[in-house]
C-alpha cells in the first residue's frame, strides 16, 4: 500500500494561507525524505535567498515537511517541546521559502528562505551562527544584532 | 577537574601537518560543544567560502572537532562506518578549513571551507543538495555534474 500524507486545512487562524483549493492535499515528495534514520527527524538547513547566509539548522518531521511545502512558509519539528514550531509565529519574523532542496542520502533538507523582520536568531542576530573560533579555545561573537530579544519576546517564547 | 581533549600528532602518513608545534595541543573550545544532546555528534553545515554556497551536512564527535580545529582540513564522523571521515583521503577533494562558526545553541558547526577539486559530492556534483522540489511531489536534478564518481572513486569508498 502506498502511504500519502495527507496535510488537512484545519488551522483558520494562520495569517497565511495553505496553497491548496481542494482543502487537502496529497504530495509524494515527503515519501523520498528518509525520517527513518533520526528517528522521524531530519535536520534543516535555513539559507537566506540572495545572500547565501546560512541563518540556522532546525528539525523537521513529516508533518511539518507537508506544512512547510503546502504554505510556503517555515515550519520545524521543536525537539525542546516535542511539537510543530511554525517560525516567527509569535515574532512575526516568519520565514517565507522559496526553494526546497534535498541532499543525495535524502537525510537533510535546505530550505532557500526570505527572513521577515531580517533576523532568525532567538538571540536577537540575523544567523544563529554569530560566533567564530578565534584561535583554537575561544568562540568570539563576530555578528551585530539586529534586535533586542526582551522587546520581540514579551512572553518568554522565543519562536 | 577540567576535562582536556588533547590531539595527538600520530598520523604521519597525512599530506598537511598539524599546526602545533609542540605535537600535543589542548583544546579548550571544543568543550563548548554540547555534543551530550546527539549523542556524541553534532551536525556540521559545510559551506563553501565566498560564494556562500551550503555543499553538504556532515557529523563531528569531539575527537573529529578536535582534528578539524588542529589541521585545517575537514575531519567527520561518519555514523555509517562509525569512524572518523577524513574528507577527501581518498579522492584528494579535501576541504580546507578557513572559518568555524558554532550556534547559539552551542549544538551545530558551521565551517566554511574551500573544496579542492570543486566537488563536495560523492555523486558527482559540487554540492550534495543537487535536487530541487518542482511542484510539491517531485525532486528535480537542478545543477550539473562536476566529476564522473566510476572515475574518481575507483577503489569504491566514496570518501
Amino acid at each position: 500500500m502506498e502511504v500519502v500524507f495527507v496535510c488537512m486545512q484545519k488551522r483558520k487562524k494562520r495569517d497565511w494561507s495553505l496553497t491548496t483549493e481542494a482543502g487537502e492535499l496529497e504530495m509524494k515528495s515527503v515519501q523520498d525524505v528518509d525520517f527513518a534514520k533520526g528517528n522521524g527527524l531530519v535536520p534543516v538547513i535555513v539559507q537566506e535567498i540572495g545572500s547565501n547566509e546560512v541563518l540556522m539548522l532546525a528539525y523537521i518531521n513529516a508533518e511539518a515537511f507537508v506544512e512547510t511545502v503546502s504554505t510556503d512558509h517555515a515550519c520545524y519539528f521543536s525537539r525542546k517541546k516535542q511539537a510543530l514550531w511554525r517560525k516567527g509565529e509569535e515574532s512575526g519574523n516568519v520565514q517565507k521559502v522559496l526553494e526546497i532542496r534535498i541532499d543525495c542520502d535524502n537525510d537533510t533538507i535546505l530550505l532557500k528562505v526570505e527572513q521577515v523582520g531580517g533576523a532568525a536568531c532567538h538571540k536577537g542576530y540575523k544567523s544563529c551562527f554569530f560566533r567564530a573560533l578565534d584561535g583554537i579555545d575561544e568562540w568570539k561573537v563576530v555578528e551585530e544584532r539586529v534586535f533586542d530579544p526582551k522587546e520581540v519576546y514579551k512572553k518568554g517564547d522565543q519562536s
